[in-house]
Protein backbone atom coordinates (compact mmCIF):
# COMPACT_ATOMS: atom_id res chain seq x y z
CA UNK A 1 0.00 0.00 0.00
CA UNK A 2 1.30 2.90 -1.03
CA UNK A 3 0.35 7.10 -0.05
CA UNK A 4 -0.59 9.51 -2.63
CA UNK A 5 -0.51 13.36 -2.53
CA UNK A 6 -1.83 14.70 -5.55
CA UNK A 7 -1.55 18.41 -6.55
CA UNK A 8 -4.56 19.28 -8.66
CA UNK A 9 -6.09 22.72 -10.19
CA UNK A 10 -9.61 22.82 -11.11
CA UNK A 11 -12.44 25.59 -12.78
CA UNK A 12 -14.87 25.07 -10.32
CA UNK A 13 -17.57 27.04 -13.08
CA UNK A 14 -18.90 23.42 -13.70
CA UNK A 15 -18.93 21.59 -10.64
CA UNK A 16 -21.04 22.00 -7.25
CA UNK A 17 -17.88 22.24 -4.78
CA UNK A 18 -15.26 19.73 -4.05
CA UNK A 19 -17.54 16.97 -2.37
CA UNK A 20 -19.47 14.45 -3.71
CA UNK A 21 -23.44 15.51 -3.47
CA UNK A 22 -26.52 13.65 -4.99
CA UNK A 23 -27.52 14.93 -7.83
CA UNK A 24 -24.69 17.21 -8.71
CA UNK A 25 -21.45 16.70 -10.30
CA UNK A 26 -18.51 17.44 -7.87
CA UNK A 27 -14.47 17.56 -8.63
CA UNK A 28 -14.17 14.87 -5.81
CA UNK A 29 -16.61 12.41 -8.76
CA UNK A 30 -14.55 12.93 -11.49
CA UNK A 31 -11.59 12.62 -9.42
CA UNK A 32 -12.60 9.41 -7.84
CA UNK A 33 -14.04 8.01 -11.44
CA UNK A 34 -10.44 8.87 -12.91
CA UNK A 35 -9.13 6.77 -10.47
CA UNK A 36 -10.88 3.72 -11.31
CA UNK A 37 -10.11 3.74 -14.56
CA UNK A 38 -6.45 4.44 -13.46
CA UNK A 39 -5.86 1.92 -10.87
CA UNK A 40 -8.94 0.00 -10.67
CA UNK A 41 -10.67 0.74 -7.95
CA UNK A 42 -12.23 4.36 -6.36
CA UNK A 43 -10.32 4.67 -2.80
CA UNK A 44 -11.29 6.81 -0.10
CA UNK A 45 -9.69 10.25 -0.78
CA UNK A 46 -8.86 12.77 1.69
CA UNK A 47 -9.36 16.65 0.45
CA UNK A 48 -7.05 19.35 1.90
CA UNK A 49 -10.63 21.14 2.26
CA UNK A 50 -14.09 21.48 0.54
CA UNK A 51 -14.58 24.15 -1.87
CA UNK A 52 -17.93 25.68 -2.51
CA UNK A 53 -20.12 25.79 -5.87
CA UNK A 54 -18.19 27.73 -8.84
CA UNK A 55 -15.08 28.25 -6.15
CA UNK A 56 -11.71 27.79 -8.30
CA UNK A 57 -8.44 26.35 -6.90
CA UNK A 58 -4.90 27.08 -8.51
CA UNK A 59 -3.83 24.46 -5.91
CA UNK A 60 -5.81 21.51 -4.23
CA UNK A 61 -4.09 18.41 -2.40
CA UNK A 62 -5.65 15.44 -1.74
CA UNK A 63 -4.09 12.11 -0.57
CA UNK A 64 -5.32 8.51 -1.51
CA UNK A 65 -4.07 5.03 -0.29
CA UNK A 66 -3.43 2.58 -3.55
CA UNK A 67 -2.13 -0.57 -3.99
CA UNK A 68 -0.99 -0.51 -7.80
CA UNK A 69 2.66 0.14 -8.38
CA UNK A 70 2.51 2.92 -11.01
CA UNK A 71 5.17 5.39 -10.56
CA UNK A 72 4.04 8.61 -9.70
CA UNK A 73 5.91 10.11 -13.12
CA UNK A 74 2.91 8.01 -14.89
CA UNK A 75 0.05 8.89 -12.78
CA UNK A 76 0.19 12.25 -13.21
CA UNK A 77 -0.14 11.93 -17.60
CA UNK A 78 -2.92 8.92 -17.13
CA UNK A 79 -4.91 10.20 -14.33
CA UNK A 80 -5.34 13.36 -17.05
CA UNK A 81 -6.16 11.24 -19.27
CA UNK A 82 -9.07 10.56 -17.56
CA UNK A 83 -9.96 14.05 -16.26
CA UNK A 84 -12.20 16.18 -17.95
CA UNK A 85 -10.27 19.26 -19.14
CA UNK A 86 -11.02 21.68 -16.64
CA UNK A 87 -9.52 19.22 -13.95
CA UNK A 88 -5.72 18.50 -14.03
CA UNK A 89 -3.10 16.48 -11.85
CA UNK A 90 -0.16 19.34 -11.79
CA UNK A 91 2.00 16.73 -9.90
CA UNK A 92 1.65 14.31 -7.50
CA UNK A 93 4.29 12.26 -5.08
CA UNK A 94 4.70 9.32 -2.45
CA UNK A 95 3.87 10.78 1.33
CA UNK A 96 4.00 8.85 4.06
CA UNK A 97 1.28 6.20 5.28
CA UNK A 98 0.27 8.80 8.17
CA UNK A 99 -0.16 12.03 5.94
CA UNK A 100 -3.57 13.24 5.58
CA UNK A 101 -3.94 15.67 3.25
CA UNK A 102 -6.83 17.58 5.54
CA UNK A 103 -5.08 16.87 8.95
CA UNK A 104 -1.29 17.30 7.83
CA UNK A 105 -1.89 20.93 6.43
CA UNK A 106 -0.40 23.68 8.31
CA UNK A 107 -2.09 26.44 6.26
CA UNK A 108 -3.70 27.57 3.49
CA UNK A 109 -3.76 30.78 0.80
CA UNK A 110 -6.49 32.29 -1.13
CA UNK A 111 -6.93 34.84 -3.36
CA UNK A 112 -10.23 36.57 -4.33
CA UNK A 113 -10.11 38.32 -7.58
CA UNK A 114 -11.95 41.92 -8.81
CA UNK A 115 -12.13 43.17 -12.18
CA UNK A 116 -11.78 46.77 -11.44
CA UNK A 117 -13.03 49.08 -14.30
CA UNK A 118 -16.07 50.91 -15.87
CA UNK A 119 -16.68 47.98 -18.19
CA UNK A 120 -17.02 44.64 -17.69
CA UNK A 121 -14.75 41.74 -18.97
CA UNK A 122 -16.47 39.28 -20.53
CA UNK A 123 -13.87 36.81 -20.63
CA UNK A 124 -13.96 36.79 -16.45
CA UNK A 125 -17.51 36.13 -15.69
CA UNK A 126 -17.58 33.41 -12.99
CA UNK A 127 -13.79 34.16 -12.62
CA UNK A 128 -13.76 37.51 -10.95
CA UNK A 129 -16.36 40.11 -9.25
CA UNK A 130 -16.50 43.04 -11.25
CA UNK A 131 -16.54 46.39 -9.27
CA UNK A 132 -16.36 49.64 -11.41
CA UNK A 133 -16.07 52.05 -8.69
CA UNK A 134 -12.28 53.36 -8.33
CA UNK A 135 -10.44 51.43 -5.39
CA UNK A 136 -8.16 52.96 -2.73
CA UNK A 137 -5.26 49.98 -2.27
CA UNK A 138 -4.02 52.14 0.49
CA UNK A 139 -6.90 52.42 2.52
CA UNK A 140 -7.97 48.54 1.94
CA UNK A 141 -4.43 47.39 2.98
CA UNK A 142 -4.85 49.53 5.87
CA UNK A 143 -8.23 47.53 6.80
CA UNK A 144 -6.87 44.46 5.22
CA UNK A 145 -3.95 44.81 8.14
CA UNK A 146 -6.21 44.25 10.75
CA UNK A 147 -6.96 40.84 9.97
CA UNK A 148 -3.69 39.42 10.63
CA UNK A 149 -2.86 37.73 13.72
CA UNK A 150 -4.81 35.55 15.96
CA UNK A 151 -8.78 36.30 16.11
CA UNK A 152 -11.67 34.22 16.90
CA UNK A 153 -13.53 34.88 13.42
CA UNK A 154 -17.14 34.22 14.66
CA UNK A 155 -18.07 37.40 12.47
CA UNK A 156 -16.66 35.83 9.53
CA UNK A 157 -18.16 33.14 9.19
CA UNK A 158 -21.43 31.80 7.98
CA UNK A 159 -23.44 30.11 10.67
CA UNK A 160 -22.56 26.39 9.66
CA UNK A 161 -22.22 22.92 12.34
CA UNK A 162 -19.21 21.83 10.96
CA UNK A 163 -17.36 25.29 13.00
CA UNK A 164 -19.24 24.93 16.21
CA UNK A 165 -16.13 24.79 18.01
CA UNK A 166 -12.74 26.97 17.69
CA UNK A 167 -13.71 29.94 15.68
CA UNK A 168 -10.08 31.23 15.95
CA UNK A 169 -7.70 31.35 13.40
CA UNK A 170 -4.33 32.95 12.70
CA UNK A 171 -3.88 34.72 9.53
CA UNK A 172 -0.47 35.38 8.31
CA UNK A 173 -1.13 37.34 4.95
CA UNK A 174 -3.34 40.04 3.91
CA UNK A 175 -2.65 41.99 1.31
CA UNK A 176 -4.79 43.76 -1.44
CA UNK A 177 -2.79 44.50 -4.39
CA UNK A 178 -3.60 45.74 -8.11
CA UNK A 179 -2.67 44.44 -11.46
CA UNK A 180 -3.72 46.69 -14.56
CA UNK A 181 -7.50 46.48 -13.67
CA UNK A 182 -7.54 43.22 -11.57
CA UNK A 183 -7.35 44.16 -7.64
CA UNK A 184 -6.41 40.79 -5.76
CA UNK A 185 -7.03 40.13 -2.03
CA UNK A 186 -4.95 37.29 -1.45
CA UNK A 187 -5.03 36.17 2.46
CA UNK A 188 -3.09 32.99 3.87
CA UNK A 189 -4.13 30.92 7.62
CA UNK A 190 -3.15 28.16 9.32
CA UNK A 191 -7.34 27.60 8.59
CA UNK A 192 -10.30 29.18 7.20
CA UNK A 193 -14.08 28.68 8.46
CA UNK A 194 -16.70 28.75 6.34
CA UNK A 195 -17.19 31.25 3.75
CA UNK A 196 -14.52 33.22 5.86
CA UNK A 197 -12.42 34.88 2.74
CA UNK A 198 -16.10 35.56 0.96
CA UNK A 199 -16.99 37.54 4.08
CA UNK A 200 -13.70 39.47 4.19
CA UNK A 201 -13.41 40.20 0.99
CA UNK A 202 -17.32 41.49 0.79
CA UNK A 203 -16.17 43.24 3.82
CA UNK A 204 -13.19 44.97 2.22
CA UNK A 205 -15.98 46.09 -0.38
CA UNK A 206 -17.90 47.73 2.59
CA UNK A 207 -14.63 49.54 3.61
CA UNK A 208 -13.61 50.22 -0.63
CA UNK A 209 -17.33 51.79 -1.08
CA UNK A 210 -16.75 53.52 2.49
CA UNK A 211 -19.43 51.93 4.31
CA UNK A 212 -16.72 50.88 6.85
CA UNK A 213 -13.71 52.65 7.84
CA UNK A 214 -10.49 50.20 7.69
CA UNK A 215 -10.21 51.03 11.52
CA UNK A 216 -13.87 49.18 12.25
CA UNK A 217 -12.45 45.61 11.53
CA UNK A 218 -11.08 45.30 14.85
CA UNK A 219 -14.49 45.81 16.35
CA UNK A 220 -16.15 43.77 13.83
CA UNK A 221 -13.91 41.25 15.28
CA UNK A 222 -14.57 41.94 18.91
CA UNK A 223 -18.41 41.71 18.11
CA UNK A 224 -18.30 37.92 17.30
CA UNK A 225 -21.31 38.62 15.17
CA UNK A 226 -21.91 37.60 11.32
CA UNK A 227 -24.62 40.29 10.90
CA UNK A 228 -22.08 43.16 11.55
CA UNK A 229 -19.54 42.42 9.24
CA UNK A 230 -19.91 42.81 4.79
CA UNK A 231 -21.75 40.21 2.98
CA UNK A 232 -20.58 37.14 1.60
CA UNK A 233 -18.78 38.00 -1.80
CA UNK A 234 -19.63 35.51 -4.66
CA UNK A 235 -17.55 32.63 -5.18
CA UNK A 236 -16.80 32.71 -8.77
CA UNK A 237 -13.95 35.50 -7.82
CA UNK A 238 -12.21 33.14 -5.26
CA UNK A 239 -9.48 30.51 -5.48
CA UNK A 240 -7.35 28.15 -3.12
CA UNK A 241 -4.31 29.35 -4.53
CA UNK A 242 -1.72 27.42 -2.16
CA UNK A 243 -1.73 24.04 0.02
CA UNK A 244 0.96 24.24 2.69
CA UNK A 245 2.35 21.02 4.14
CA UNK A 246 5.36 20.54 6.22
CA UNK A 247 8.36 20.79 3.99
CA UNK A 248 9.55 17.05 4.43
CA UNK A 249 6.31 16.21 3.12
CA UNK A 250 6.22 18.67 -0.14
CA UNK A 251 10.47 17.95 -0.42
CA UNK B 1 -30.73 59.25 -37.87
CA UNK B 2 -27.20 58.48 -36.96
CA UNK B 3 -24.96 55.93 -37.59
CA UNK B 4 -22.91 54.08 -34.33
CA UNK B 5 -19.81 51.71 -34.42
CA UNK B 6 -20.03 49.92 -31.40
CA UNK B 7 -16.68 48.39 -30.02
CA UNK B 8 -17.76 45.39 -28.39
CA UNK B 9 -15.96 42.27 -26.75
CA UNK B 10 -17.04 38.68 -25.89
CA UNK B 11 -15.85 35.14 -24.80
CA UNK B 12 -17.04 32.90 -27.60
CA UNK B 13 -17.69 29.77 -25.63
CA UNK B 14 -21.40 29.42 -25.70
CA UNK B 15 -22.06 31.01 -29.23
CA UNK B 16 -22.49 29.54 -32.17
CA UNK B 17 -20.39 32.70 -33.86
CA UNK B 18 -21.20 36.29 -34.54
CA UNK B 19 -23.66 35.57 -37.11
CA UNK B 20 -27.80 34.65 -36.95
CA UNK B 21 -28.06 31.31 -37.45
CA UNK B 22 -31.57 28.70 -36.74
CA UNK B 23 -31.26 26.49 -33.75
CA UNK B 24 -28.47 28.02 -31.95
CA UNK B 25 -27.34 31.15 -30.60
CA UNK B 26 -25.32 33.68 -32.09
CA UNK B 27 -23.66 36.95 -30.52
CA UNK B 28 -25.33 39.02 -33.21
CA UNK B 29 -28.41 37.62 -31.80
CA UNK B 30 -28.37 39.14 -28.27
CA UNK B 31 -26.74 42.01 -30.21
CA UNK B 32 -29.67 42.77 -31.45
CA UNK B 33 -31.78 41.31 -28.72
CA UNK B 34 -30.25 44.34 -26.10
CA UNK B 35 -30.59 46.95 -29.17
CA UNK B 36 -34.37 46.18 -29.42
CA UNK B 37 -34.25 46.70 -25.35
CA UNK B 38 -32.32 50.01 -25.53
CA UNK B 39 -33.56 51.81 -28.99
CA UNK B 40 -36.90 49.89 -29.28
CA UNK B 41 -36.07 48.11 -32.47
CA UNK B 42 -34.05 45.85 -34.12
CA UNK B 43 -31.93 48.06 -36.45
CA UNK B 44 -29.72 45.89 -39.01
CA UNK B 45 -26.41 45.51 -37.76
CA UNK B 46 -23.27 45.55 -40.07
CA UNK B 47 -20.24 43.47 -38.25
CA UNK B 48 -16.26 43.69 -38.98
CA UNK B 49 -16.29 40.11 -39.54
CA UNK B 50 -18.01 36.91 -38.59
CA UNK B 51 -16.32 34.97 -36.13
CA UNK B 52 -16.70 31.17 -36.10
CA UNK B 53 -18.20 28.88 -32.96
CA UNK B 54 -16.22 29.03 -30.02
CA UNK B 55 -13.84 32.22 -31.54
CA UNK B 56 -13.38 35.06 -29.21
CA UNK B 57 -13.02 38.54 -30.01
CA UNK B 58 -11.18 40.98 -27.76
CA UNK B 59 -12.27 43.56 -30.20
CA UNK B 60 -15.37 43.12 -32.43
CA UNK B 61 -16.90 46.22 -34.44
CA UNK B 62 -20.40 46.72 -35.18
CA UNK B 63 -22.16 49.57 -37.22
CA UNK B 64 -25.83 50.20 -37.22
CA UNK B 65 -28.20 53.06 -38.27
CA UNK B 66 -30.89 54.24 -35.02
CA UNK B 67 -33.32 57.04 -34.66
CA UNK B 68 -33.11 57.35 -30.98
CA UNK B 69 -30.98 60.72 -29.58
CA UNK B 70 -29.36 58.12 -26.74
CA UNK B 71 -25.86 59.92 -25.94
CA UNK B 72 -22.88 57.50 -26.53
CA UNK B 73 -21.98 57.80 -22.78
CA UNK B 74 -25.15 56.25 -21.84
CA UNK B 75 -25.51 53.87 -24.74
CA UNK B 76 -22.07 51.26 -23.39
CA UNK B 77 -23.87 51.24 -20.19
CA UNK B 78 -27.40 50.55 -20.80
CA UNK B 79 -26.45 48.02 -23.81
CA UNK B 80 -24.55 45.95 -21.01
CA UNK B 81 -27.49 46.11 -18.68
CA UNK B 82 -29.39 44.13 -21.16
CA UNK B 83 -26.55 42.05 -22.62
CA UNK B 84 -25.39 38.45 -21.49
CA UNK B 85 -21.94 39.06 -19.19
CA UNK B 86 -19.96 37.12 -22.01
CA UNK B 87 -20.49 39.84 -24.24
CA UNK B 88 -19.49 43.42 -23.39
CA UNK B 89 -19.54 46.70 -25.27
CA UNK B 90 -16.60 48.61 -24.24
CA UNK B 91 -17.29 51.68 -26.18
CA UNK B 92 -19.58 53.17 -29.07
CA UNK B 93 -19.29 56.65 -30.92
CA UNK B 94 -20.70 58.30 -33.90
CA UNK B 95 -19.64 57.87 -37.21
CA UNK B 96 -20.49 59.25 -40.98
CA UNK B 97 -23.19 57.49 -42.44
CA UNK B 98 -21.16 55.85 -45.16
CA UNK B 99 -19.71 53.93 -42.18
CA UNK B 100 -19.89 50.44 -42.83
CA UNK B 101 -17.95 47.95 -40.11
CA UNK B 102 -17.50 45.40 -43.07
CA UNK B 103 -16.79 47.55 -46.17
CA UNK B 104 -14.73 50.42 -44.09
CA UNK B 105 -12.46 48.04 -42.08
CA UNK B 106 -8.82 48.51 -43.44
CA UNK B 107 -7.64 45.20 -41.62
CA UNK B 108 -7.81 43.05 -38.54
CA UNK B 109 -5.65 41.73 -36.24
CA UNK B 110 -5.61 38.02 -34.65
CA UNK B 111 -4.24 36.35 -31.84
CA UNK B 112 -3.88 32.48 -31.28
CA UNK B 113 -2.87 30.94 -28.19
CA UNK B 114 -0.90 27.99 -27.34
CA UNK B 115 -0.42 26.78 -24.26
CA UNK B 116 2.75 25.20 -23.96
CA UNK B 117 3.75 23.36 -20.90
CA UNK B 118 3.49 19.42 -20.12
CA UNK B 119 0.09 19.64 -17.70
CA UNK B 120 -2.65 21.37 -18.90
CA UNK B 121 -4.19 24.45 -17.56
CA UNK B 122 -7.52 23.35 -16.49
CA UNK B 123 -8.46 27.64 -16.45
CA UNK B 124 -7.86 27.63 -20.34
CA UNK B 125 -9.96 25.02 -21.87
CA UNK B 126 -11.78 26.37 -24.69
CA UNK B 127 -9.07 29.62 -24.99
CA UNK B 128 -5.71 27.89 -25.70
CA UNK B 129 -4.67 24.94 -27.22
CA UNK B 130 -2.90 22.82 -25.10
CA UNK B 131 0.59 21.96 -26.82
CA UNK B 132 2.69 20.19 -24.44
CA UNK B 133 6.10 19.60 -26.76
CA UNK B 134 8.93 22.22 -26.27
CA UNK B 135 8.38 24.87 -28.89
CA UNK B 136 11.75 26.43 -31.00
CA UNK B 137 10.52 30.16 -30.75
CA UNK B 138 13.19 31.18 -33.41
CA UNK B 139 12.53 28.59 -35.64
CA UNK B 140 8.41 29.81 -35.66
CA UNK B 141 9.18 32.98 -36.01
CA UNK B 142 11.29 32.67 -39.40
CA UNK B 143 8.49 30.33 -40.44
CA UNK B 144 5.97 33.16 -39.36
CA UNK B 145 8.06 35.92 -41.49
CA UNK B 146 6.98 33.75 -44.67
CA UNK B 147 3.54 35.03 -44.21
CA UNK B 148 4.42 38.71 -44.45
CA UNK B 149 4.10 40.31 -47.63
CA UNK B 150 1.32 40.31 -50.14
CA UNK B 151 0.40 36.39 -50.98
CA UNK B 152 -2.52 34.15 -52.59
CA UNK B 153 -3.49 32.67 -49.62
CA UNK B 154 -5.21 29.52 -51.26
CA UNK B 155 -2.96 26.97 -48.97
CA UNK B 156 -4.58 28.53 -46.32
CA UNK B 157 -8.49 29.08 -46.85
CA UNK B 158 -11.06 26.28 -46.25
CA UNK B 159 -13.27 25.80 -49.52
CA UNK B 160 -15.87 27.84 -49.13
CA UNK B 161 -17.87 29.58 -51.47
CA UNK B 162 -18.14 32.69 -50.31
CA UNK B 163 -14.51 33.21 -51.05
CA UNK B 164 -14.29 32.51 -54.45
CA UNK B 165 -12.60 34.75 -56.30
CA UNK B 166 -9.71 37.15 -54.58
CA UNK B 167 -7.65 35.27 -52.94
CA UNK B 168 -4.52 37.68 -52.13
CA UNK B 169 -4.35 38.87 -49.02
CA UNK B 170 -1.78 41.32 -47.87
CA UNK B 171 0.09 40.31 -44.08
CA UNK B 172 1.57 42.93 -42.23
CA UNK B 173 2.30 41.42 -39.23
CA UNK B 174 3.11 37.38 -38.21
CA UNK B 175 5.17 36.96 -34.72
CA UNK B 176 5.23 34.31 -32.12
CA UNK B 177 5.87 35.50 -28.63
CA UNK B 178 6.23 33.69 -25.49
CA UNK B 179 4.64 34.96 -22.05
CA UNK B 180 5.46 32.39 -19.49
CA UNK B 181 3.70 29.10 -20.38
CA UNK B 182 1.47 31.25 -22.95
CA UNK B 183 2.65 31.16 -26.51
CA UNK B 184 1.05 33.69 -29.06
CA UNK B 185 0.74 33.94 -32.61
CA UNK B 186 -0.32 37.38 -33.40
CA UNK B 187 -1.22 38.05 -37.39
CA UNK B 188 -2.32 41.50 -38.91
CA UNK B 189 -3.29 41.95 -42.43
CA UNK B 190 -5.83 43.94 -44.82
CA UNK B 191 -8.36 40.52 -44.93
CA UNK B 192 -8.49 37.32 -44.20
CA UNK B 193 -10.15 33.98 -45.60
CA UNK B 194 -11.66 31.58 -44.34
CA UNK B 195 -10.37 29.93 -41.45
CA UNK B 196 -6.86 31.45 -42.57
CA UNK B 197 -5.42 32.36 -39.35
CA UNK B 198 -6.46 28.70 -37.63
CA UNK B 199 -4.67 26.73 -41.11
CA UNK B 200 -1.81 29.54 -40.11
CA UNK B 201 -1.67 28.47 -36.53
CA UNK B 202 -1.92 24.66 -37.47
CA UNK B 203 0.78 24.94 -39.88
CA UNK B 204 2.80 26.96 -37.71
CA UNK B 205 2.32 23.76 -35.28
CA UNK B 206 3.84 21.04 -37.67
CA UNK B 207 6.56 23.91 -38.38
CA UNK B 208 7.12 23.18 -34.17
CA UNK B 209 6.82 19.06 -34.82
CA UNK B 210 9.61 19.38 -37.24
CA UNK B 211 7.01 18.02 -39.96
CA UNK B 212 7.30 21.44 -41.71
CA UNK B 213 10.44 23.32 -42.27
CA UNK B 214 10.08 27.20 -41.86
CA UNK B 215 12.03 27.33 -45.28
CA UNK B 216 8.79 25.49 -46.88
CA UNK B 217 6.16 28.40 -45.86
CA UNK B 218 6.60 29.84 -49.44
CA UNK B 219 6.04 27.02 -51.19
CA UNK B 220 2.86 25.82 -49.29
CA UNK B 221 1.79 29.11 -50.38
CA UNK B 222 3.17 28.80 -54.05
CA UNK B 223 0.95 25.63 -54.48
CA UNK B 224 -2.53 26.99 -53.89
CA UNK B 225 -3.76 24.05 -52.79
CA UNK B 226 -5.48 23.34 -48.91
CA UNK B 227 -3.76 20.01 -48.51
CA UNK B 228 -0.19 20.91 -48.29
CA UNK B 229 -0.61 23.13 -45.58
CA UNK B 230 -1.24 21.92 -41.97
CA UNK B 231 -4.27 21.53 -40.28
CA UNK B 232 -6.74 23.83 -38.88
CA UNK B 233 -6.19 24.63 -35.39
CA UNK B 234 -9.58 24.52 -33.10
CA UNK B 235 -11.38 27.42 -32.21
CA UNK B 236 -10.95 28.23 -28.70
CA UNK B 237 -7.40 29.44 -29.41
CA UNK B 238 -8.31 32.57 -31.38
CA UNK B 239 -9.14 36.11 -30.60
CA UNK B 240 -9.63 38.72 -32.96
CA UNK B 241 -7.65 40.99 -30.87
CA UNK B 242 -7.95 44.05 -32.65
CA UNK B 243 -10.01 46.02 -36.07
CA UNK B 244 -8.70 49.35 -37.96
CA UNK B 245 -10.12 51.61 -39.55
CA UNK B 246 -9.28 55.27 -41.14
CA UNK B 247 -8.09 57.03 -37.94
CA UNK B 248 -10.55 59.88 -38.81
CA UNK B 249 -13.37 57.27 -38.01
CA UNK B 250 -11.67 55.63 -34.51
CA UNK B 251 -10.97 59.50 -33.20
Amino acid sequence: MRNILFNISYDGSAYHGWQVQNNAISVQEVFQQAMLQVVGCVPDVKACSRTDTGVHARQFCISAKIERNIPCERLTPAMNHFLPPDVAVLSCREVPMDFHARYSCRGKEYVYQIWNAPVRNPFLYGYALHYWYPMDLERLNRAAAHYLGTHDFTSFCTIDARDAGNMVRTVTKAEVSREGDMVRFTVAANGFLYHMVRIMAGTLLRVAQGKFEPEQIPQILEQRNRHIAGPTAPPGGLYLNRVFYDEEVMG
